[in-house]
């Protein structure tokens, strides 16, 4: 046939040749697992590493998946941080699991653009469906899940959540005093809470001058203050402003402080304030009974989102958002284009969950929630959560039982905050701080594991986030073990 | 050993188990795409359908691969609009490929949280790297470039993109203006500009009735006219006003029309907007030489994105976006809390990816842009964008054999847009547009193709978008008989 050669396209998903090459890639991956413990946990390439290892453009022919692959270890898995390594103390968690892994495959094997109902029923409704039952393990109020009239949606991140809730209740309340007041919005948060909220308010346009960062204490533990929460309040209503959200936290980044939910939310509720529980951390561990006290009072909350992605074997990226009022979230970001009208969506009888995001099209990441739920069931999934708190309580023991060191904040969850104690270099007149940045620094080069750092309250402490899927006893005695020694040589220099 | 009990953690991440699912995995889904066009298209599934094949909560013990498996295979694939099935022709096609596939797998299995260079240097400098690359294969101007001062960054979307871009004018503007001018910031498109810049603007702050939509006409085949544009900059300085911003577009979404770039960018350049190009359907096109010349005038723009996710092999989400000036970016959306500090961002000789989108995690894509263009190399790239595009030719030729329909937008790329032509029902007292409704639903209905429909210019147009990675000739020929026989049934009830 002469047209052949113009209309035949090479297939490129030849069933055969996947599943040939997809065979190679997973033992690939079961080896480098096998093999993890032997690299260093921190990549120790320098910057621009990767420039003169590479070509200065794009191949003009194909390569064989064996040469990529023989690249990917020799050029890429050295540039690697390796957050799976059981090593890996730094951050927070990524922990990944098997049944994780799973999901994203078929996810990505079905590639579905999941923007509404009819573009894939099934990505729709089972987001809908396992964003209800992690809100029952959660043990959040009926008002935030769908049976309630309420609903979950996944998001990338907890900036992406943050910020959508935060549009929403901007919206809500423009609505009502016109856009031209944008500049009377006032948002709240403590000294301790994250970062993205301060972007998201950036990006949706509240002023600087508007945003109120009230300051903790350490005789709190760090948690925000429902008196100075109010106070702030009431003198931005004296001077005019318009009061608009609260961004609170349960497990904060530096120390996981957990804010007062309940007091806060009572302050909240008197002024009308959108109150939005950001428990990226902490969420997972709340799926287990003993520890869900730390979320009492987001029944009082308007929204509440954590990441299965940091500490409930869920690979990257998914951010679980719950909102007791959907509609907030559609009104303030939903589009209907003539080119995605249909008679699903008209009929408002289904979810549109491009409606509760930023982007419009969306991968099926519900998959991934519902294998790991399915797979390891709730009993299982607490048991790993109550191994990592008590491997740090382990370390926890550990760092008490060296007088060098010293808890600087009291661990609640499965992080450490810690440092050699002042009194360990009490006739040095090296600063402290310095000490233990020169500690982390000389750990973190070694390559056995990686930690990272705060301050808080002027204090420089090293944070012992424990997680990893592959973490073990052995591996936190081991990662004491190097801590101490590096130590001993570092204070040796200085005392 | 006594403490056994609570540090034990079952390892979930098993390399030998790992392998033994995942490998069953694969054929799972090599069987999917064996059997794809046994499926109907668009899922036929009504709203709902899910709960009642599902449990009310998430299980309380593990359940095994094999019953989670039979439960996506009877209760999910149902529920699947099949965008990888080649007779799905509906929005733009999200094609897939082996290659896209292994590369998800790998950056999953490493699952690094790649939000600074530190945090894993490989996917920083990589996608640096590959968005040069790509750059390179579309000719944009070296000034786009890492090796020329400016850079790329993949996104998961072209929602994001645009609206970091938006940010990163506005924040620009507004740090010599005030930021309680945001009010008056007046930013424009054309009335076939992408829903999402109206979604961006508004998260932005944009004041809605600073939203200035431009009216194209067909006599200028939807592309924007920059003498429209002039006068309406004019008409809003006069008015006191901003101008901030313009969103142009290569390839629209309903038609394909191509804003003249140029032109366009001599407007803007004389009155210091910001010019953004969205290619995000078109970009992938432009990297054969023959199709190049739709991007001309790129080189004055101050950013240019498009989506390898939708024509270019590779799987959601990649939409990559390029930059002149990073630091505008970087001005608008970086963070820099102490928990995140670390030498070599301080040191400035690192990109931090994370000060150049919304979320702060972000996952290691550019692992897939870098796997696809190896495996499959520039020539092979182009070959299969041809073909797509001979297809659609040829898609255009039959519909042009039949007198009663019409090709209603001459074709620019491989999206065709026709309906059953007016005078196919001269005699007849139904609307042609709700024929063309009916056709449409009609076909989709019978699973055997899935396509979706736009209004420009008040005409209903049913769209055929090729380009999924299964279509071959015989599926765009099969499509061909089966619209025709439902327009027989459909016109032989009107006429």
């Amino acid at each position: 046939m002469g047209s052949q050669s113009i209309y035949t396209k090479e297939n490129l998903l030849d069933s055969n040749e996947f599943r040939k090459q997809a065979h190679m890639m997973i033992d690939f991956i079961a080896d480098y697992y096998e093999n993890i413990e032997k690299y260093p946990v921190l990549s120790q390439v320098q910057p621009g590493y990767l420039q003169n290892l590479l070509p200065k453009s794009a191949p003009y022919y194909p390569e064989p998946i064996e040469s990529i692959l023989k690249d990917v270890q020799e050029h890429i898995v050295p540039g690697l941080t390796h957050w799976q390594s059981p090593n890996f103390f730094a951050y927070f968690p990524a922990n990944g699991s098997i049944a994780s892994f799973l999901s994203e495959m078929l996810m990505t094997g079905f590639n579905v653009a999941g923007l509404n109902w009819v573009s894939s029923p099934a990505a729709t409704e089972l987001e809908s469906i396992v964003t209800d039952w992690l809100g029952q393990m959660l043990v959040l109020p009926k008002s935030f899940l769908f049976s309630g009239g309420g609903g979950g949606v996944i998001h990338g991140s907890s900036c992406e959540a943050i910020l959508c809730t935060l549009l929403a209740a901007r919206d809500q309340v423009l609505s009502t005093i016109g856009s031209d007041s944008i500049g009377k919005l006032v948002v709240y948060c403590s000294d301790q809470t994250h970062s993205a909220f301060r972007k998201a308010s950036k990006i949706a346009g509240i002023h600087s001058r508007n945003f109120r960062v009230i300051k903790s204490t350490r005789s709190t533990s760090f948690a925000l203050s429902p008196h100075l929460l109010r106070s702030t309040i009431c003198s931005d209503i004296e001077d005019g402003l318009i009061p608009l959200y609260l961004c609170a936290t349960v497990g904060t980044t530096s120390t996981t402080a957990v804010d007062p939910l309940g007091p806060l939310c009572d302050v909240t509720k008197d002024y009308g304030i959108w109150a939005h529980i950001d428990a990226a951390y902490a969420g997972s561990i709340c799926i287990c009974p003993e520890f869900r006290h730390f979320i009492d009072g987001v029944e009082a909350a308007n929204s509440f989102s954590f990441n299965p992605h940091k500490l409930l074997v869920t690979m990257l990226d998914c951010c679980c958002l719950w909102v007791k009022d959907p509609n907030a979230l559609i009104n303030s970001l939903s589009t209907n284009p003539e080119y995605l009208r249909n008679k699903a969506t008209d009929s408002k009888q289904v979810v549109d969950y491009k409606d509760w995001q930023i982007s419009l099209s969306r991968r099926f990441r519900a998959m991934k929630l519902w294998i790991v739920l399915r797979s390891y069931g709730v009993e299982k999934l607490r048991n790993v959560l109550r191994s990592n708190v008590e491997l740090a309580k382990l370390f926890e023991g550990l760092v008490g039982t060296d007088k060098r060191f010293e808890i600087v904040v009291p661990r609640k969850f499965s992080l450490v905050c810690f440092r050699i104690s002042p009194s360990a270099i009490s006739k040095c007149k090296t600063n402290i701080d310095e000490i233990n940045k020169t500690l982390l620094e000389s750990i973190n080069a070694s390559g056995r594991l990686y930690m990272t750092h705060t301050v808080v309250d002027g204090v420089f402490m090293l944070r012992c986030a424990i997680g990893a899927t592959l973490t073990q006893e052995a591996h936190v005695l081991a990662a004491w073990n190097v801590i101490k020694k590096h130590a001993d040589v570092i204070l040796n220099m200085h005392v």
